[in-house]
């Protein structure tokens, strides 16, 4: 590569932003050329992500327009989704690549769409021109997108956990029952009571006992991927008490018996060469696996699959940083897909345990 | 009444033990006489838990000997199931009541508690004369029983939430998932490595991602109860990075329709004139409910019950402090109870919120 | 007592406010009567405080006025200073206690005053005719006073810790440094990022490094009255990642050398007959004392005083909870006070440990 | 360079030796060659450090002996003091560098050796070869040196919070009072009832109240030093409830008086080119620093110096991370500088926060 790849970061003062600038400045490829949003301006990274101060303080926030991003190749947008609907069509076909992390092309189906997204206008053009999904499962159509659309952080952690289900071993789920469990940076840094440090330590709140939309974006992938159909397939979501990583706990009835040992090794066929996803027995090591904690900071999703001869049913739990493989990381390797770099240039670092 | 009842704790030492010693003491109509324990002999009350310094410092931790526990009135048995098994037997029939809160003597199907305590040998003499439940739900049983055996934790939340589904209203629950989250006072002071700081705290740890014993427990119970039958029952249990407190959520599939309203005023009917346990709206607080933080320290157990219109399952939600409503607090109220006292007697402390 | 006292809280939406409801309902004297505020007018307490599900929903929070405050026996202010001050005009000489828990009446000294609090106007009418201290050391002046203020949680600590010192061993300090670590909830509920959870978990925040007000209101006081003086005596202050509880090190150079056993009567000594302060020995349990989980939730202070003979220096340890010996439960203790109660009515629960 | 060192790591369960194992294999110019202890023997990495599922899989721990630790360039002792003791002496001039972690040999002067670290036998022969010293202040003797002794986490932190004043400003510090707060990683993995989480979080924990051995390793080194004199240096210590970082407050009475201007001058002129001494306004973020949550995972020290015009006294403030630089990535750091390397040569990464 002749030249480093310039990149522009929107929503620098959140978290995913925040991470984001973090991984792109420890990115041998990327530069990190931009730093927009519509608060903070004119403040220096360090400012806002205290752990961030780096050379790269030379830049300040600055408002997205065609001047100020003018030039860069790759436009990360880490912004809510009705602010990354607007920006997309501002940055679409300027911009070579633009990289969205929010819920704004996440679902494709215009009936789910409006379900999930109310308040975010589908704008069909440029929602089809979206490519969708993780990485590991659709990273080839990624190369040359110039638009990619990537999945919540819950999502992430679902969807592959059980797409060796359906893709890998072709099985019907008949029902999935989703227990969703995550940290606090999850919700990012809306000022709310109940975001408040009194009341978030401690908890188990159960934020979302029905209607987690994460649901939707992953029925409406798994049935367009074709493989083994989904009948119902709901989610619960708890915020408990730390700050980074989730877990999501699939409980999945299937059309048809499969044992243990069957599941393993479909688990470790279906991801092998995909260097982030590590299918782990849950008692291979001192702690029980998967667990967030083993991930914290990497581009890592542990996956675990059991069988409970209880019932019959699957159990597959999923285990990532939600700001990482979740979100930032994610993005970066997504990138990387993009402009045909090695999928995990600049995302090899370790996880930080404990921590 | 002429004279408190002269209580003894077996266990003194463990987190249960300490919690029965913070609740009997303050507790108008029992005497705290004895403190047994068959380790840290001579050990003052303080000295094992740091926030007890009273003037029940006068006691000291002893054997649990005929001599020992002579002229008490009734024992509470914080040990664990193997030690509960053989201290039940030398005092059935010396001391008027035993209070056991270990797994020892609560499954009352033999073949089930082969499967789930197989270190904790049967005594079929003994197991049939314990009389096991929830107050709430078997209290009129527990009028001057001499032996009396109390849920787990994670069973007495799960039990009081299903028990208006299939008591109540009679339905057949065909599918029943349950979902457990935990802080780590759930398991005692074991010196595990898992359980130092460093690996608990961040942790959402899936310890028991299928098969965990308190399932068989609650099964147990609500067939042999009558009302609405139990097909599958399966449960999966994590811990997550705080100490007191735990929610189960029971996802349910029942054999007829219900609806919201329905369900909300049979739990409402089902539990009126229970003044521990608090059916909740969702969303009836500043901070989604139920949440183990709002019954902190308290015998209060809080249910929410929910109807997920997307797949016609029923979510029922319950919070308890483990070691109060869950075990020490639970005890004392099976006491009163034992004792013909009103069943609040000394536990009408609130929870502590925010901690 | 004929009739229970009638009680008004003002500020019931906060920390604080919480507090006192939880300590007033579980108080024999005391009847709640009045919910005071100026925001979440028409919301009942358990909405405000999700543990407080309660007979007493009956009341609502209304605003403060001469109506709306009639026949009310004691008001207790949990109100920011300067709301106080204006509350402290607007009721005295109309109701017959008012308690106030802000810094707006602490010191008396003006200079100081006008230093430490610039922001809120100092009434010297009212303000001399306010009663300020530690019950424990001015609890007689208290008997039948109209207007009480109480110190905050950091000085509190403070000033039972070195009272003995100056007060009852009559020693000079010529040095004194605090280091004051505090959890979320002495901050309040207002929203700010860096009270968020994901900011504060894990946190070792130096809010105040140097210059914390409640260095001035312990100087003000131990110099008002009397025995040994008080060279320089400074404070920093920082938040730590729990929820409730705090520490104080004070680090104390004297004019003369005073050995361990000597401090340690002198301080069993001075605290004799107080059931709220427990010397205790650092090595006393198994964890290391004081540590504030050993009071959480209790009105207790825990005090420890070592003699370092490294370098001759005092350490003098406090440990209370913020929202109890720190606020409310001090608030009912004066209360206890100025109606004659005996001092620990309504406050004999013991610390809730581990939470 | 032609060949990457060949690096061992004994001690290699352990928090500090995981970590080690994080950041050697980050390390573009070390290779992890052997891995020693005298438990778990055999064990693979990703067992003992559940993060490090890694192709290093193939390395499992060994036994210290001449022959498995043959051909290497460079030892790692992660060790208690009195197995670096042993190990030391065994290895001394068969391997090239030797890098001790823990207390051994940090001592020079024999008195206080023999004070601090009685039960750890001090070998002047082999003491006295060893090079000891925060690499920023003694890196170049770490040139070639084979035996280097790195000081403990506090040290670090408080020597380099101090050396500006005595090396760069010569002041005399008359009296210095060290308040030192760490999260539970400090204490590692011992299996003790204090170090369960039921008990350590919400903890502030005094652990060492008086007399910390840390500072008498500062002060025998900055006495060795020369630059200004230090009179009276003690240090109080205590556990909070987080897992990683520390932050250390020296409080400093000087024998002249100096302004805000000057010491923060001082300051960055003293670590000018040192790029993991971070000197910080306390306020330049939206959180207050330093904060140990702002180096997480990284290689930073980050200090803040601040004048209280009250009383005179300066408040310096030092934070890291007590597994990275307070360890492991000091260690890596000394060994850049052992062989020749650029000083941060694998140890680039950010921090990670929040976490």
């Amino acid at each position: 590569m002749t030249h480093r790849i310039r990149a522009g970061v929107v929503g620098a003062s959140g978290l995913a932003g925040g991470e984001l600038l973090r991984l792109i400045t420890q990115h041998p490829g990327l530069e990190l050329a931009f730093l927009g949003g519509s608060s903070h301006i004119g403040r220096r990274p360090a400012e806002l992500h205290p752990g961030l101060r780096l050379p790269l303080d030379g830049l300040t926030v600055r408002p997205v327009t065609e001047e100020t991003t003018d030039g860069l190749d790759v436009v990360f947008l880490a912004t809510p989704a009705p602010v990354s609907a607007e920006l997309a069509a501002l940055l679409a076909d300027r911009v070579p690549a633009v990289i969205d992390l929010s819920g704004a092309f996440r679902i494709r189906t215009p009936e789910l769409h409006e379900r999930w997204y109310p308040k975010v206008q589908r704008r069909p053009d440029l929602a089809e021109r979206f490519v969708y999904g993780v990485p590991e499962l659709v990273g080839d159509r990624f190369a040359d997108a110039p638009l990619i659309s990537l999945p919540g952080c819950y999502a992430t952690a679902i969807t592959l956990g059980l797409a060796p289900l359906t893709l890998g071993l072709g099985l019907d789920l008949r029902t999935v029952l989703i227990d969703g469990k995550s940290g606090s940076s999850g919700g990012g840094l809306k000022l709310r009571t109940t975001d408040l440090h009194p009341y978030r330590n401690g908890a188990i709140a159960p934020y979302a006992p029905t209607g987690h939309r994460h649901a939707g974006e992953v029925r409406d992938f798994l049935e367009r991927e074709g493989g083994g159909s989904v009948g119902s397939l709901t989610m619960s979501a708890y915020g408990v008490s730390h700050v980074r990583g989730l877990l999501t706990s699939s409980y999945v009835f299937t059309d048809r018996a499969v044992d243990q040992r069957e599941l393993q090794r479909a688990y470790l066929r279906f991801y092998k060469g995909h260097p982030f996803v590590r299918v782990r027995r849950h008692d291979e090591t001192l702690i029980p696996v998967p667990d967030p904690q083993a991930v914290l900071g990497s581009n890592y999703c542990d996956v675990t699959v059991l069988h409970d001869e209880e019932d019959g049913r699957i159990v597959v739990l999923g285990a990532l940083d939600n700001l990482v493989k979740g979100a930032a990381g994610q993005a970066v390797q997504a990138a990387n897909l993009r402009f045909g770099l090695p999928v995990d240039t600049g995302l090899t670092m370790h996880p930080v345990m404990p921590a």
